[in-house]
Order: structure tokens, then sequence, then C-alpha cells
């Protein structure tokens, strides 16, 4: 393969953002970072796959550890998060502990400090209870800080969130990257509607954290961002009026509705999405907590009755003719229910899934490069200048 | 270790040799490439194999994916393609998905580009249902050309078969390899006898493939190829076809016997091994496919009823006595069912298994390099000019 | 990161020792090894750290893999092995088949082949039957060394013992290496006494690697080495007598009670642990040999009962107010049963546990740099030019 590149749009953006801080750091949720974070991370995502494209070795790592530590089973994160670190010259190493072996406090400082020895990163999804997934990240992280600072651990590894309870930081902002190609530019954003809807599906308890995530990042663009979910279906507070206050900062606006359709009404970009009602999460959190078993059975009965209230709630082909030119950017965090493919009735129908695959997956596409920056930008302490040695090295990486 | 090579013996073959097809391609079916191209599968495996042992590095990548996708347990050939994989530069991972999870049609596009985002190579296993796994692979390898098409991925990842329903190209291929070394070079094979022959043993359903593989494969070097089974156990006949074309073509023989000591007869090779019969293997696949499971059990019972009726079907002494010299290369793709010691009647005498055992772990060593240079045929432009250069850097992989 | 390094301060001491029988070879137990191989070890261990704490690089293997067998889930000792492959540049590959799956004798020898194409490391851990796991390790070592001579593989990958029925050296060596450095030197070792006890734990059937290991090690350094258990948890007397042999030769002593407050009185170093009696897991192992799950259960019955009127064997604070100036080194190999915290009545008191808990995460850290150790020393033929090497070339480990 050729090698030419050119590095050199992407470093002389990141050079007027500030973005030091990110340094040793580590990503929990997008709202705890800057406007200039945020813009550092998809310049960097953009760089290393520049690079990848032109055939550029981006390994910064000569060795080192990537430890993924998933609750849940997970192909495509775990396929993100092993190429990400691939990429940037990490070995994954997965603890598969199941999810009542890795109790929490003590237990969590231990494992913590005996995982990392040799971990330069360490990517965390736990998304399954309300209240938790975000606080199991932060204990982690101060048992490693704290082992770093004993001498038990050469170095601090850094958290990338894969996944909590309030957040989906590296789908969201691979979403927003996808948005910003398809737009060209995160400049043509402002005055743009977005669509963050509920949608049905048969099965129950998706997590909250890709509504979430969405209006709690969207919403510093500029553009108009609407919510809409069946009554009953809330998220958590929290996000909402972190989703307000982006959106007064940024010049954009922020609207929850219960009606899909004027969700839909002239979007630019439309999300449907199920999920599980906040406050159900919670219920079913506790019930869990006390081992009430018997309690979550009565749980989910409950959540499928009431998702089958709300089967109109789908993306129809009729419902994407109300959007922008009929041609609204469909969106989905993937797998996606298909009504008539993967059950009989379900989030979107099968034609307007199939006519945007390609965007999708390429929306996908995005993750490893979200997550490689992230590592990236808490290891380099000099971003730019890397990058820019990167390029000039030109180490081919696959050398045939 | 002292650093001494001399890549150019197989260099010199392989500059005659036309494969120039195989760059970006992938591996299905021996008997879908050239004379040459498998020619050239056997000069590179044995050059990757000449510069590994005298400490010369083969890595050409400097970062990837090796994606390894098994539908069965498996740890020989998991083993051999982490080994293969590792030679070159690339980091194994697995995706483990139970048999039923991976489903077909759109899924499958799905899942094959989620998982590619920085894969050079996927290796699959998929051997169990007559009719899919072969298909399956094309469906993967579908999915991620038009997902390279599309921008999605920035590069087609190689497919190498690592079993499928029809053909087991790599065992077959490295069977074929230990034989050209046994033999000092495939210009010594013409009219020898190789006998692959049915066995007993006590489990059933046992695939397809190794014996396809076989009659498939070996046809095409002018040897007298046997094929031996009980009545009843006969292959694909698609396969049948393909292997009686090359015999014709090639200058040998094939011939289809119900009598075992007919093929062994004067063999200079005999591959005694057991298999299901391709009528009961179909009709397992629809019980499957309908979710028949007292059909498959009443299937199970009768199979295995049928294989007890062939128990003298077995690699004995005494059938060993009436080979060439008495003397024939015994193989087998292992683990074998060894009368006394794995099963009190089975494929194979202890002692006739005890006298070949280097051999036969000899002959499975080739597997890695196979599978190594499939790869490397497939994703290297110049392989004559990288495997000088190879030599020439001289790179030492252990640095002891 | 800045790079400094003075590796001189380790190869000044690792030139005055004879540690060449260690090139090519094995670890099994500690007492099969010279004081001289023992010290090379951790001189090895806390160069390769020094280096890595200096962000250099010390990858000898340019491609490669480490085998991991575990015979039994572990976290922490795969962590630790994966780190120490990943920190010499070998990939690990995981042989997960289940307890009963891989079988002895001449499957073993096939296994051990089959897995080995590439490998430059085993690391098994198998501490379930007595007279088996040490036993299956030297079958896996007889394999390969066969397998090498016969031209299968192209090496004889180095057996390292992740822990077997008799010894725990990866273990043992990484709480001596942690000794030496919390008091200073080796040197300072001389008539300092450690008290190896047995504690309560409500769970049963512990293995005696730890303090058989223990015993072994211990008393090859000038200490008094103090084995205290309740009458009946005797550990396997081949190592009581290494233990005295030990003690006899380097001028320390090692005794045994039946009192954990006379070991616990003036101890320098306290490691109280539980573990099952020796017979018992000699009865244990001859059940499951005959399948016997009866009886099994039975046997743990009894085990459970013994165990619970020693609830006073446990590490208290006031035990620990006995011990030298009240602040003798407690260790553990983690996890511990830690009282009021993972268990009612336990191993230690939470508040001595607490105290010591930097101290007990250090002590673990040094299991990574062991092993590699221990594979650094079998692998490299010239260690002391090699670590001169690594340190002038200064190849930076982690490039940000």
């Amino acid at each position: 393969m050729e090698k030419k590149s050119n590095v050199k749009q992407f470093t002389d953006r990141l050079e007027k953002l500030d973005f030091s801080k990110m340094y040793e750091g580590d990503f929990f949720l997008t709202w705890e970072k800057s406007q200039d974070e945020i813009a550092a991370v998809f310049e960097v995502a953009d760089a290393l796959r520049h690079l990848r494209e032109n055939n550029i070795s981006t390994k910064i790592f000569d060795s080192g550890l990537g430890i993924s530590l998933f609750r849940d089973n997970s192909t495509r994160t775990r396929f993100s998060f092993a190429s990400a670190c691939n990429l940037l010259g990490l070995e994954v190493q997965d603890l598969d502990e199941g999810k009542s072996q890795i109790a929490h406090g003590e237990t969590v400082r231990e494992t913590a400090n005996m995982i990392s020895f040799m971990a330069d990163v360490i990517g965390i999804r736990d998304d399954m209870y309300i209240g938790k997934g975000n606080t199991y990240m932060h204990s982690v992280v101060d048992a490693v800080t704290e082992g770093n600072k004993a001498g038990v651990l050469e170095q601090k590894p850094t958290l990338v969130n894969l996944q909590c309870d309030i957040d989906h930081p590296t789908q969201c902002m691979a979403d927003m990257l996808h948005i910003i190609h398809e737009f060209g530019g995160v400049e043509n954003l402002k005055g743009k509607k977005i669509a963050m809807t509920w949608a049905y599906s048969p099965s129950y308890g998706k997590p909250l954290s890709v509504p979430q995530g969405v209006i709690g990042l969207m919403t510093r663009f500029g553009m108009d961002v609407s919510l809409a979910y069946p009554e009953g279906y809330e998220v958590m507070e929290d996000v909402v009026k972190v989703a307000e206050k982006n959106a007064a900062e940024n010049g954009g606006s922020f609207t929850v509705t219960n009606d899909m359709a004027e969700a839909f009404k002239d979007a630019d970009i439309v999300y449907p999405k199920s999920w599980a009602p906040f406050k159900a999460m919670e219920e079913r959190t506790e019930l869990y907590g006390k081992g009430d078993f018997d309690g979550i059975k009565a749980l989910e009965k409950r959540l499928l009755a009431q998702n089958a209230e709300h089967k109109n709630w789908t993306c129809s082909e009729e419902l994407m003719k109300t959007t922008k030119d009929g041609k609204a950017l469909y969106l989905h965090c993937l797998p996606a229910d298909i009504t008539g493919v993967s059950c009989e009735a379900g989030e979107v129908d099968a034609t307007v899934f199939d006519r945007y695959r390609d965007p999708l997956y390429k929306e996908a596409s995005f993750k490893p490069y979200i997550i490689a920056a992230m590592i990236f930008l808490a290891k380099v302490k000099d971003p730019v200048k890397k990058l820019q040695e990167l390029e000039e090295t030109a180490k081919v990486r696959q050398n045939g």
C-alpha cells in the first residue's frame, strides 16, 4: 500500500484547543469534559483513522495491557475496545468474572490493583443497575490511583467508560462524529433538529445510557434536540438538567415531548430506540439488592405489558417521510429490533433500516477510533507533536 | 540462537508460479485454487517455517487483528490459527458466540462488519451442518467486501476456511505438505497409492470435511487415490466429481471401493478415519432446521447402530502389513479413536498409532504454517520479494 | 516520561552468581534450584521492574506465545502470567479445557505438542489433587522435550509452575522478594523470625502449596521459620524434610508447633493462612479417582466441622501485639478471609488487614516480575549482557 497522509488538517485544529487536563485523566461522562476536550477527542479520532487508512502505524505502546471488564455479554463493545487497544499497541486481557463475583467496596479495591500491574488502560462496561455502574468505575479509579501512589502500580491506568448507568460516552461520541462527517463539519450543525425518541421493542429493560448520553452530548452543538417518549418512560432527571443547561449555553434548544410525530417533524436526524423507564430500572436495582426474584419477575411482566401499549412508537416509512425532505439521517447503536426481521413488531421498519445500512455501519465504525482517541489523550503528553511524529516516521502497519 | 537461513530454495520455486490472483483473495476450497496456487501455499509455508526455525522474525503486521469464529469447540484449530496470526504479527480475538446466537442473513452482514474494523484476517470453523458452513463463510466475505466498498472497513479482511461442511483445506494441505516432506518432494508422488478409508468409531456424526478434502486435494499430484467405506457411508457427490476430474487431469487415478483391505493393499499412505454418511448429515441438518429433537435422537441411535456393524473397519497391525513393504505412512487429523486407549474398539490399533506418533505430530505441526501462508499470499503483494527482505533484514524473533 | 536507569546495581550482583543451568530449563519447585539460582531470579525480577518503572522496554520476544493452562479459575495468577508474558513480548493464549477434559498419559503428550507449535512458555496451575499436579507438569515437559527432539516443535517451551500440589514457587518467591525489600536486603534476614501459621476459614480444602512453598523457601535465608497448625493439619512430610534440611544448611531454624501464639511471639513476619490437612487432601484425591461423590460430600462436611473447632486460630489484633514491637510484617497470598468483611469469622481481623493493605498489594505486585524473571533466565543465554543491552538501547515502552 502507498503511504500518503496529511495529518496537518487535524493537528492544526487540535493546536487551538485546550485539552491539557485530559493527560493522565479518565473518561467517565461527556458532560464532565469541556467543549475543547470533546472537540479534541473528535480530532484525534479522525487523525488516527486517517493514519490507519494510509497504512501508517499508530502504535504508541511497545507493550502493555488493556484490561476489559464487562459485566454483560458484549460482542460489539468488546471488539471496539480490542480494536482500539490493538491500534495503539496494547494487548487486551478480558476479566470475565460473573456478575455477582466482583463485589463492591474493599474487593473492588483489591481486584482493581491485582489486574493492573501492567495495565495502561481499563475499559469497563457496567450498565445494568441504576446508581451502581458509574459508582463502580469511580471505585476502580480511586483504587488504582491509590495503588499507584503506594508504589504498588508503576502507573495509574486510564479508565474508559464503555457504558454505565448514566452515560454511554464512546457510543454517543461515535454517533456524533458520524453526524459531523455526514453534515460536513461541526460548523454546519447549528439549527439542525435531532429527534431522540423512544421506540417499541418486544424486549424490556434496555439501558438508558444511550438516550441519556445523546441528550447530554448532542445539546452542545447548537442543535435543536427533541426527546420524545410515551408518558412513563422518563429518563434520569439529572441528565435532563444537563441537557437543558447545555442547550441554554450553546445556542440550541432542548425539548421533551410525548409525541413521536412531533419529534420527527422536519428532523434532520432521528434516533428511535427502546429503553426502560428510569423509575422501573431503579425499582429493579432495589429488587436485585434484596434478592427479590419474584418481584423482578412481576416487574418484567409489567414492563413488557407497558411496552406493548406503545407499539405505534416505531420508525415507519410514514414517519420518515415527515422528516426534513423525507431524508433524515437515521441513527441506531445496533443491534436494532427490526419489524418483520428480528421480531414481529419493533423499533424500525425493515425498509427504513435497509436503506440506512451502510451509514449505520459507518456510524459504528467510529467507535474504536473514539476509544483510541480517549486513551491517546490520556497517555500522550503532547498529542499534536506525537501525531506529527507518527506521520513523519510513517512506520508501515501492514507491511505487505 | 545463530542466524542462518537460505530462503532462496523456496523463492526460486515460488518465482516460477502464478499466484497473483491470491492477493487480496480468500481461501474457501482447495479445488477453487490452481495447481500453481496450491504449490505457492506449500512453498510459502516451508519458507516461513525455515525462517522461524532460524529465529528470523516473519512479522509482516505491526498491529492488526485475526478474528477467529468457531461454532464448535476446538483446541487444535484454535491454537493453529492463533499461532499463524502471532507468527505474522496479528493479535487474535475470538468470537465465541453460541451456536445459535449468530443467525444467518442480515445478522451475519452486521456482525461481520462489527468485528472487522481492525481485522486483517477472519478464520471460521463451521462444519456441523450440511449446506450451511461454506455458505456462511461466503456471506461473511460478501458482507466485509461490501463494508469495505462502503467505507465502513478500511480494508477487506481475508477469510481462511478453518473447516466447513465441504472441505478442510488447512488440515488437508498440512497433511499433503507432510507427505511431500516424507517422500522427499512432490515430484516423487507420481504413482504412489494413498488410501483414504472409513474406520470404525464409537462416536457418530464425525464431519465429512476431512475425507472430502483429502480426495479433492490428493488427486492433484498424480497419485492413485483409493476411497474406501462401507456401503451407506457415501461422501458428497460433488466432491467425488472433483476428485474424478482431478485424477483425469493430473495423471493419477481415483477409485471408490467398499473394501478396506483392497484400499490398504500396497498403499504408500493410509488415512483411516471415521465419518458420518453424507445423507445422514443432510437429514440431521433438516431435523435441526425443524427443531425435531426426537428425530435427531432417533437418527443418532440409528447411526451408532450402523457404525457398530463395521467394527472390523479398523487400522490393525494385520492390515498395515499389507501396505507397501508393510510400512505405509499412517495419517490422521487427530485426535484418533485408539483401540484400548481412548475407546474399547476404534479407528486404529494402539501399537500402530504409537509407532507413528512422531510423524503424526509433525503432520499437525504444518498447519500453523499453512494458515500463515494463506494469509501471507492474500496480504503480501510481492511474496517473493517480501520473503527475501525478511531474510535479509533478519530481525531476531527470540532475542535471547 | 523521562528515561533514567541504572541496571548495574542488579547486574553487578548477578555476575557473581552461577545460574547457567537455568538456560533452557524449567521451574518446578524452588528447592530444586540452587541458592545462586534463587538469588538470580530475584535480581532479574528487580532489574525488569526497574527498567519498566523507567519506561524502558524489556521485550525480548518479537513474537511468540505464552500458553496458560489453568485447571482452576484464577484471576490473579492469570493476570500475573499475562503481565509477565506481555512484559517480555509474548502473546498469551489460554487453554481453558474443563477439569476432566485433559486426561493424563498419552493425551497429555498429544495436547502438549498440539498447543506448543509457537509456544515459548507454558504456565500451568494444577493444585487440586495430591500427587497429580506436579506429575502432570512433568508429563507436559517430557512431551514437549520429545516433540522438540523429533522435529515437531522448533524449540522446547519453558515450563513455569504457577501452582501445583507441592509448591507455589511464583507466589512464595514474590512473598520472599517483598520481604527482602521490606527488610532492606537479604543480608538483613539472618535471625529474623517468620511464622507460617494455619488460620481459620469457613471454606475448606484450600491448597497446601502456599504453606509448603513458604517453609521450603524461607528456610534458605538464615531465618527462624515457625510452622504452626492445629493438630491434624499436617502438611506433606517430604516438604517438612526439605525445610529441616534447608534450615540445617543455612544457619536458621525450622520448628513445628501446635500453638499459634508461640509462633507469633516476637515474630518479624507472620503469614496466617488456611489450608486443608494433607491426609484429607490425599483422601479427596482418591475419592475423586473412584468417582465417589457421596464420599467427597461426607469428607467436606467433616473438614468444615474440623475447621470450626479452631476458630480461635485467627490473626487478631491481640496476637499481632505479641509480635516483634507489635509490628510484624503481615503477609497473605490473597484473597484473605477477613472477619466481618468477607465472612463472619475468618483468617484475620479487619483492622489488621486494613493496616497492611498497601504492603499486601505490593507483595502481590512482585509476582509478574518473578514469573518474567523465570522466563528470562530460561530463554536468555547471557542475562547480564541482555539486561545491559536493554538499558543501553533504552527502547521506550510507552511512547507518550
